[in-house]
């Protein structure tokens, strides 16, 4: 690799698992003891300025290794490349890298292999706006629509959305940008809402403190979990809504429980208590499931995203009216490029866009995605809101900034998803110090750990 | 694991990879130097017979390890489950591992997951049909009609196909069965059609004497890959019709090269030459896009379904009318089971099954499934045909036996997924003693193979 102009050098992953299962937070109809963790890799380079660039996937314990294995499948795609080349372009990686052949057969474009090729993409733009100087919420607004243009991969999506089609949303988004910018985005951030109050674990006198809490700290929304048992859920809505009075949103989320008719049927039933969206409502792959849901539930709105796999599958939600809401992840598809593609679809189709967040650093990454949609393509907030968990942010060098219910627009350079050094030391896995020490506790209990979270 | 009754003892995985890119077999638009590959388990047991279960994922080269790796994080859910129990209903073992709620966040039901639940699902079946002494396809047509509805994970397809009308399916498929396995299948086999003529990479020539030969083998349907030059594609397919006259179906396969409207543009464009189906036009996740290609280019039928995910997204491709043919794959979706679910919804809405095969030992897996829906669920193989390709069936211990254009009906116990322990050992990536000669000669080059299609 011996050359003058600086280069990728290296792409190290790490396993890293936080043991969120003992307190339960983040418990829902589908997810009972989730162990949210990160299959997490940074790019390093012989730049002088020693830039990297750090990217992850978002996993809830078991099978990040598998991830790990599907991000460290991708090294010989960018080792080796130059950084300006790659920061000037990171669309070429991620065509590269979803056009892979053989590793194409693993999906295509969905799962785990797409999940990897997200989190090496979202590196690589860490990398770009850390070598700018910008956040990367930032670099988006600021750059020319052409170049946007040139870094969505449209294959799959020109009966929903043209190049040109593309181009005309971004050069409208131009007109008042600087304006949202400077008095609006750095003054007062962007609106949030929390889910902090309604897992499925909590007891009632838990989520009636953390939803008079949330109401407190200025969100104008909160989100309960739904989807396991119906009697549970109205007394639950019940304690939600007397919480929080009549002007707050409550939103409701199922994590794909159901099947079309009890998606139908529960929702209606919970009517009454007036929830704002009922999210996943069944299989996020169910897009006639969804536009028959929607019909069925209005005015209760439909929201989903959070596991779908591409911009083949929104484009389709879109196409089928089957959703109110749509709710980007910044770690489920195949990264910035695959978002920007996704952005556009919803602005072509008038959809607002309020991401899922939570789990690991999902809230440090998605933020600098609503940021751009907001200052440059969708020019506005209005029923928009990007999801806020309390959890896990300290272990990052650039942590959220929640003030009044609102996100602070990120000032350092890059897309907040770098990590601190002591963290990914302490909670490797399965070597390092927190999950040592944990199997020694229980190997002098005599428990092997073979029934544990974390198996 | 001290016990009386007979248990699962190891998962055992293999990363076996052959060199197909060397020759262009196996060569289409999106695919041009596949290297196919199985990432195979076998399920040992200390049952007093010792029989063992095989399955595997097929894949084509790079990322046979990812899927590997996928594989050996289902171990816990296998190794020391009862072999009698797990043999009398294997459906217990694909909810168990469907339902992982922490493995489920890496899909759910689909890409390297899904595949990797698929390939020990399989090797469950191939062992419980060992341990019968009945070929799969036998054990399937001779199960009681509620035993398989027990085995079918109805989950977002209730909306398409209930158990109430999937048992009414099952108990009409018993009408004539007896007849149909004994008269028909047995004495005739169950019809192919071959691909072997038409991938991409081959020359004219050699197109045209395979077409030939085809014909007078006995095949009444072949197939052209399409969708890499439409210039090329109008000679190929000229070619081809005139090898083999008018009355040779002949199928053509864009492996989801097009955007919709280049899907109907060239399918129309080849339109003279009477292509039987337009297999695979577009994305997989595109069910609108199906329904439209389907819409704008009758008569030519639309086929797709070797990397459609799993029932949920065949259901809906049923429910908007995308299809004319359906194309199961053995080793896509989450095994025997999800198929069943698959056929049934196919059964309800009375599409013909054409299953996708070829790979690394597709043939022998699906051709059970095949067989099994003629004698005992659609009871027909009226413009029914499984895929054939002619390449590394000598890898298996029960290879397909094709006579006359015929699929004979396999008689030896299992799935016929067993691979042999010589190929296992030779083909083993990277220490197998192929690939370790590879390397040598390789190495011999000053080649560092890199940018090999196995890299």
């Amino acid at each position: 690799m011996s050359s003058t102009v600086p280069r990728v050098t290296a792409l190290d992953t790490y396993d890293i698992r936080f043991p969120t299962s003992r307190e339960l937070d983040g418990s829902d109809a589908m997810n009972p003891d989730p162990d949210y963790s990160a299959a997490y890799l940074v790019l390093r380079t012989d730049a002088a300025d020693g830039a990297e660039g750090h990217g992850f996937t978002f996993t809830i314990g078991r099978g990040n290794d598998v991830q790990v294995a599907a991000i460290g499948a991708l090294r010989a795609h960018v080792v080796g490349r130059p950084v300006d080349e790659l920061c000037a372009d990171p669309g070429s990686l991620a065509r590269d890298l979803t056009g892979d052949s053989q590793l194409r057969w693993l999906g295509p474009e969905k799962g785990v292999m797409h999940m990897a090729i997200g989190a090496v993409v979202n590196a690589a733009w860490d990398l770009a706006a850390k070598r700018a100087g910008l956040p990367l919420w930032q670099l988006l607004a600021d750059a020319e629509p052409e170049w946007l243009v040139s870094q969505v991969d449209f294959r799959y999506i020109t009966d929903a959305l043209t190049p040109e089609n593309a181009l005309r949303l971004l050069r409208r988004g131009r007109a008042g940008a600087a304006e949202r910018r400077t008095e609006r985005l750095l003054a007062r951030g962007y609106p949030g809402y929390t889910t902090s109050p309604g897992w499925l674990g909590y007891p009632d006198e838990k989520l009636t403190r953390l939803a008079r809490q949330a109401v407190a700290d200025g969100f104008t929304q909160i989100k309960l979990k739904v989807g396991a048992d119906l009697h549970d859920d109205i007394r639950r809505m019940r304690a939600a809504r007397a919480a929080v009075g009549p002007g707050v949103r409550i939103a409701i989320d199922a994590n794909q429980r159901w099947n079309v008719r009890e998606a139908i049927e529960w929702t209606n039933a919970l009517a009454e208590f007036d929830p704002y969206w009922i999210e996943e409502p069944t299989s996020p792959d169910d897009v006639l499931g969804h536009a028959a849901v929607r019909r069925a539930v209005a005015p209760v709105k439909v929201a989903t995203g959070e596991h779908v796999q591409n911009r083949v599958v929104f484009k389709q939600l879109l196409q089928a009216d089957a959703l109110d809401v749509l709710q980007i992840d910044a770690a489920r598809v195949g990264g910035v490029n695959e978002n920007l593609a996704i952005l556009l679809l919803a602005a072509e189709y008038g959809v607002p866009v309020c991401p899922h967040a939570g789990g690991v650093g999902l809230c440090e990454l998605v933020q600098h995605l609503s940021m751009f949609d907001y200052v440059a393509l969708s020019g506005t907030t209005e029923d928009r809101v990007i999801e806020y968990v309390g959890h896990l942010h300290e272990h990052f060098t650039e942590p959220v900034h929640i003030r009044d219910g609102h996100y602070g627009a990120p000032l350092a350079p890059g897309f907040s998803a770098t990590m601190r050094p002591e963290s990914i030391a302490r909670y490797s896995y399965p070597d390092g110090e927190f999950w040592a020490a944990d199997r020694a506790t229980k190997d002098d209990d005599g428990d092997d750990g073979s029934e544990g979270a974390v198996a």
